[in-house]
């Protein structure tokens, strides 16, 4: 496990978190995070192009005899509840352990958890276990909070269960209890391609090994996929062009780029 | 689970056929239906991102103990029978009781039939539960009906099973028993794509949550995949910038370039 | 089981090299063997993609009561160690079994045995089989020989475990223990995929069925990717676009532009 960086940064205004969003992109690809991922098998193949443009090196396992041997090398973890079976609870078990025992960030991301109560069951119960950040939309945060969502019950849940939470949308909000940002950027598009929401909590997952904030990691996690996606849409000709381009633009993207275009809102 | 159309169109030529494709893509937009679909592991991301593009929804959990949650809240269900395992049938079992519970379309798609004995046994099973529609090659039909394949033996199969039947090849055959239409639409390149079929069955199954005669239905879906084909091939390098190029397609596609370009022959 | 090319090649320089790799690029286009793929779900779409476009033709099921029938029907057998559970071993145990029953080539990927001791020791296992070739990189090499990768080493270890050793970096390596080549095709972008290197051990298993001389094979799989990594690479705008390019590029290469292209050292 690398050490995320020390002492977190002092942001005061929506200036200081695009710098700090630059600076973790730089820290990702400097610092190439190991980020293990237990996602649905839909979203395992864009996920892992998704990481790899980013920056970071995935891996995938299920298996429970070596997925403790695993999260143990990484820096940070995922788990996504879709297509879940009886060997990904055992196999969550076991990783969620081993990161809790390396002190290694880890990331939940419940989705779908409106279409199954089982599986909204299990994601409360994993919320005891106190991950980092959870990235999620409104309909499953309705699902899983058990009322309607606002930014008051999302700010409410987080503090409840010390968590960032990142709740994508038109408008993302990020949100850690104390501090909420809004993000305007991102593009239509991505709600037209599989597993965008799911990679994007992988996004997550590589910024919390390289950035001790979890606020700031999350919505610089959020932010990068937004500008990619903004990038992309311009040659896009359609979901399947765009989702090629996401993967370009995020290996590419540059900095000054990040900053300008970023649209962010302060509620420090 | 939406209402299909409720009342069947009286369809006398290849002209009202392309007419009603048109109308069937126009409300599987508009109504996005929910498709639940068993898939094999090699074709769950491309197949949602058609299905994503041509305006559907889908999910894929194959989990026992959530499985039935999500074909409850779907619109139609797929069973795809590709990498088929212990779960697999497990959940196929559930999904099935619960589709026809509910009064629900579905779709096999008895894929490499023609390559295991153990799976061409177990599809036969699954015919007796009626599904709604099955889309399959010549040489799975071959296996599966276990006969040579003709459009007799395709008319003769579909009445004994009651059952809309798409077979896929350069010229597409889609007969109910009562009626046959074939479809001149595609290009060469489909062939040189994994999970092009498995993607097209996943297609029918949202054609007919919109649409109850399951013959416009099957033959929607398949002339719809057939022209998108056509206009991605029109700029594609190969088959990596066709497969992305037909998920585009399907999202721009319009009618007036559906019914133009259809090249139906219709035998009622 | 097609029968490969009946008399080994006398190969005794680069250029014979080359000219042996674009006749076993006619091969397998001309005679499109069957490669049942026991791959992680990761990998899978891509080397399917990858393999149709090759000319091949892939299955993956894992099922234990079916693997044996598609691999009885196959021409080869890739042996991919990613994302293993309890299926795939029993998946795998079956399909050995059967290839070597019916004499066909069999590779062997043992991807991350670095990341998980129980993975290294499984392959050794395997290793007691004789797989016919065996792709990986030097850390997974370390991880499995016990001992530091070097040219050397990887000849020692090919001539004890009787294989053909392909070892992929910036200059890939391909031994049998008795002669070595060099290769200086690709491109840096091909490390920021995933599954290219599970994609190319599918073409190792590829070029099997239709050479006998494993050498050769497993060499011109590796300069048939390199060549068409580098031809995609020319229009890639990143990762994304790359990945799409390869599988347009190996559909399309031709030999003149293989052997042109090729940067070969040969150590007869």
């Amino acid at each position: 496990m690398q050490e995320p960086t020390a002492l977190s940064r002092q942001i005061a205004s929506a200036a200081d978190l695009s710098a700090a969003a630059a600076d973790v992109l730089a820290q990702v690809r400097s610092r190439a995070p190991r980020v293990h991922c237990i996602t649905n098998s839909v979203a395992q193949n864009f996920t892992a192009n998704v990481l790899l443009a980013f920056g970071a090196i995935p891996s995938m396992t299920l298996s429970p005899v070596e997925i403790g041997s695993f999260v143990k090398r990484s820096d940070a973890l995922l788990v996504n509840l879709g297509t879940f079976g009886t060997e990904r609870r055992e196999a969550t078990s076991i990783a969620v352990d081993a990161a809790i025992q390396g002190g290694l960030p880890w990331v939940l991301d419940p989705v779908f958890v409106d279409r199954a109560p089982p599986r909204a069951s299990y994601a409360r119960d994993l919320l005891f276990l106190h991950p980092t950040a959870m990235r999620l939309n409104a309909q499953e945060f309705a699902a899983l909070a058990q009322t309607e969502t606002s930014a008051d019950a999302v700010a409410d849940f987080a503090r409840e269960h010390r968590i960032a939470i990142g709740l994508t949308a038109a408008s993302d909000l990020i949100c850690d209890g104390a501090r909420a940002v809004t993000l305007a950027n991102g593009d239509a598009l991505m709600a037209k391609v599989t597993a965008m929401g799911c990679a994007a909590s992988a996004m997550v997952s590589a910024c919390l090994a390289v950035e001790r904030d979890a606020l700031v990691a999350t919505a610089s996690a959020l932010l990068i996929a937004g500008v990619a996606g903004e990038i992309a849409a311009q040659s896009a000709q359609g979901p399947g062009s765009f989702a090629v381009g996401i993967i370009d633009a995020l290996h590419t993207l540059d900095a000054a780029a990040l900053v300008a275009r970023s649209r962010i809102t302060w509620n420090g």
